[in-house]
């Protein structure tokens, strides 16, 4: 039995990240990543996108990848799948999780899958049909992802009306997480709380989920803006692998070590251990490279007499 | 008349920034970037330290660096001084504004300034003295600032009570400002609550402002979680610069540019012109080498439509 965690945090770099990098990694070493990550006690992973190979080469190894990561014990296993077609691919090898996305920015949601956003909401409905014709009705969770809920680079600000409607749709048609993603780095915290309350009261009863970008460096306020409006899942990725094709040179996701760091620090239980967490990253560093790395904590290491939130002899 | 501000941004990157870097900038480069940064809006920088020279030969220039920028228009003139000897010397130029700083931690201080914590605060009551003494008490405000606040590389973990005690010490000797610093980046956002809270508790009716560093990545979620307890002073440095001693390789105050972009997205008035601001970035780096600039706007860019506070056409 695992022990109940205040905060979990999910690895997407090996979706988010892995998208961003050009040369495909070896299959073998994204799951030596996973199962290192995994047994540093991170419990849920993004492994893989059933994108058609064509189009992205980096995920041409999903089902390989999917069927290894399902083997390892205590890991909730997570595939992006960004059509029907995707999850169609990823009920087949019985992924226990699945997320769709949908950009809430109409023309990010065009450029990004050739189809109009009510094209896109409405392909969700035939995922949960899909999925519960297949009898995976209470083994596969199907969450949804919001993209660009917090700006986008063709659109600029989205209207937070927007993002509720897209959402109520989205738990309408069965969504079991809502994930909210600033897919580009473009919000604050006050936008954050804003949208954040907007999609929770639309969605009651569901877990919402946040997902953020450290484009511009405010990836881990928007972290503590969403803990205030009680959000309690995040995605990261290790040494924020992941760029921003909007902006060269920039940073991607937040940093899972940092992320950690912040939340065991306030003494938030995330069920991680960050010193192999840290030796995780010098793993993943090893075969892409370190300059695709990002993060502070790496940098600066532990504060002397640092002890996360697991250690009851801690003053908070 | 300037227009009011929501939030005080102070750059102290001449100070706290350059005592990291060991090779002295030329003090017209000095004054080249004060002069830019006021004009970009910044209306409070410390320019310098009124340490000995033979310490820090960094700062051999301070009486030459302060004379010239009190001839800026609109500037706020900040002086740190680690002690009356140096307060002297302050108060002899007319500066209208001295910095003090204590540490917390006594081993931190004992290393510091090589004083017994009680001496270092006892020393601030004889500065007092000497400025009233002077008859500068209408003209030059005492802050005092109260170092390794949120932790210290020697001792870890700083008990809350200890930095209230200093803070009601200094409020009572008659500190205009408490600086509450997180000297090595040790804070946490719960942390910060606790602290400046305690802290605003003890010293009703002083500002307190928070100086951060981001060396393990928690600086502006520390900045939001000031923020939410009514906080709105704030010292960063431009590109981050500075180091911490006990870190190498990582980085050092908040980042000005990234505080201000943060500050003015969550439509807080800061006076600061973002544009202007980046291109001083420039100015700076030019002098001191790009490599000891950090930060995410620099690198990511603006988002696109991208407004400040003060554009009242703004959403929020």
């Amino acid at each position: 039995m695992q022990p109940a965690l205040d905060v979990q945090v999910r690895e997407v770099g090996l979706r988010d990240g892995l998208q961003a990098v050009a040369a495909p990694l070896a299959t073998s070493a994204k799951l030596a990543w996973i199962r290192a990550e995994a047994e540093a006690g991170v419990r849920e992973i993004e492994v893989t996108s059933f994108v058609p190979a064509r189009l992205l080469p980096q995920f041409a190894d999903a089902e390989e990848v999917v069927a290894q990561a399902l083997r390892l014990g205590g890991l909730q296993v997570v595939a992006l799948v960004p059509n029907l077609r995707g999850a169609e691919r990823a009920l087949a090898l019985g992924v226990p999780k699945l997320d769709y996305v949908v950009s809430v920015s109409r023309t990010h949601n065009l450029r990004n899958v050739r189809r109009e956003r009510e094209a896109s909401l409405e392909d969700f409905r035939r995922i949960v049909q899909a999925r519960d014709a297949a009898g995976r009705h209470h083994t596969t969770t199907l969450a949804a992802g919001l993209s660009t809920a917090l700006g986008c680079s063709y659109e600029g600000r989205i209207a937070v009306d927007e993002v509720r409607r897209c959402a109520a749709f989205l738990a309408e048609a069965g969504a079991q997480e809502i994930l909210v993603a600033d897919t580009v780095g473009y919000g604050d915290p006050r936008q954050v709380r804003e949208v954040l309350r907007g999609v929770l009261a639309e969605v009651a009863g569901i877990p919402v989920a946040a997902h953020f970008h450290d484009t511009r460096g405010l990836g881990l306020a928007n972290v503590l803006a969403a803990l205030d409006c009680g959000i309690s899942r995040f995605d990261a990725s290790l040494g924020g692998l992941g760029g921003c094709p909007f902006a060269p040179g920039a940073s991607g996701n937040i940093v899972m070590e940092d992320l950690v760091f912040m939340l065991e620090s306030m003494g938030l239980r995330t069920g991680v251990d960050l010193e192999r967490l840290l030796a995780v990253r010098e793993l993943a560093a090893r075969h892409l490279g370190a300059d695709q790395m990002h993060g502070a904590l790496a940098s600066a290491g532990l504060p002397r007499h640092y002890r996360g939130a697991g250690d009851g002899a801690r003053p908070h």
